[in-house]
């Protein structure tokens, strides 16, 4: 099976528990060390982008292998914390999605910046 | 189609991008900006665990709907983000981790915590 | 003893110490727990500025008081975290600048963006 | 005179918009590029704990030189991104810590755990 855009959530899942247990890693997997894995990774994100300012393109053209990466390993470290911690990461985002969709509703905050005016 | 743990990750990233196109937030919707916002989840991420210690289970029974919230709105930064920004997620992840696996290959890590002593 | 832009570090950090050992707080305050609480304070802060761009004033001017109790949460947390770790703040401020004098002599970064073009 | 403990964070503060002036890096030090940084900074402090669950002590002994430089990049971050965006730093705090101590009164909060039992 190819893995590509149209991967599902479950097929990386999968993949990154595999990874973990083939190494026996388990046990170094708690919530609160993936968490702070997590934020080590998003830290990361911030050095490619920090002295940037609003510049376009936001990512300069020789970061965006290593954006691509910043990105990835979050991506990992989050799908791996959301399993290890029992949430199911896509039900969880339609969840969301569907009460932000009542909270905002498109008719009234089209073209608004509300929310982004706090 | 069904939401569930078999979501693609295209089919989640569509639908973020519909919910901000419909209200016209592409405009607030940079990579900066998003990385910020990014950052703001995974703090409401750390609330929840701040000062569980490594108790079991690391997330309180009381915060298990509040803990699946946050990291539903860190996916959907994230996703959001790597959009934007023009990168492919679960192929940089599976990218990312045929990498991981050279550089430790299980024989040598398994049950070693040798990564993680650094 | 006025507390103002002279109070020394030492003054803020045991007056901090003293928050806490008046409440008993001390078994709360470990490294990580710490840690995960500075996090969640930045993520506060990133909260204020996350939709701004690089608009001027970056901090509107109705955010001004909540923007400096978000730099007063995040310095009251890594103050503390600092003093529960054993680390003399201000001392290893003025030892970290002397080595990045070193490594960027003012002569050859000056007006140069050479260390932020990475 | 000596930089130590008994430092000011108006003499820190100084010193380390100095560093910045001589170089000539005021125009890259935006608040929103100075808050990545310091999230950059935070998620390398973090790198070091991530591991560790609650051993202790928390810092490994071989890491307590990069923690201390970990905790001073913060440090440094976090007082200039607080003097370029307008705010007195020891003033926030001590303010911030006045009404903590109304919100969490001595007697009542004494060997409680209420706040972190959320």
């Amino acid at each position: 099976m190819p893995f590509d855009s149209h991967a599902t959530f479950e097929a990386l899942r999968a993949r990154i528990a595999a990874f973990a247990d083939e190494r026996e890693w388990r046990r170094f997997h708690t919530p609160r060390n993936l968490l702070l894995a997590l934020m080590s990774e998003v830290g990361e994100a911030a050095e490619v982008l920090r002295w940037q300012g609003d510049a376009e393109p936001a990512v300069p053209e020789a970061e965006r292998g290593a954006w691509a990466d910043e990105l990835a390993d979050v991506a990992i470290m989050l799908i791996r914390l959301a399993d290890v911690s029992g949430v199911d990461l896509p039900t969880a985002v339609v969840s969301k999605l569907a009460r932000a969709a009542e909270k905002y509703p498109a008719e009234r905050f089209r073209g608004s910046s509300r929310k982004y005016d706090r």
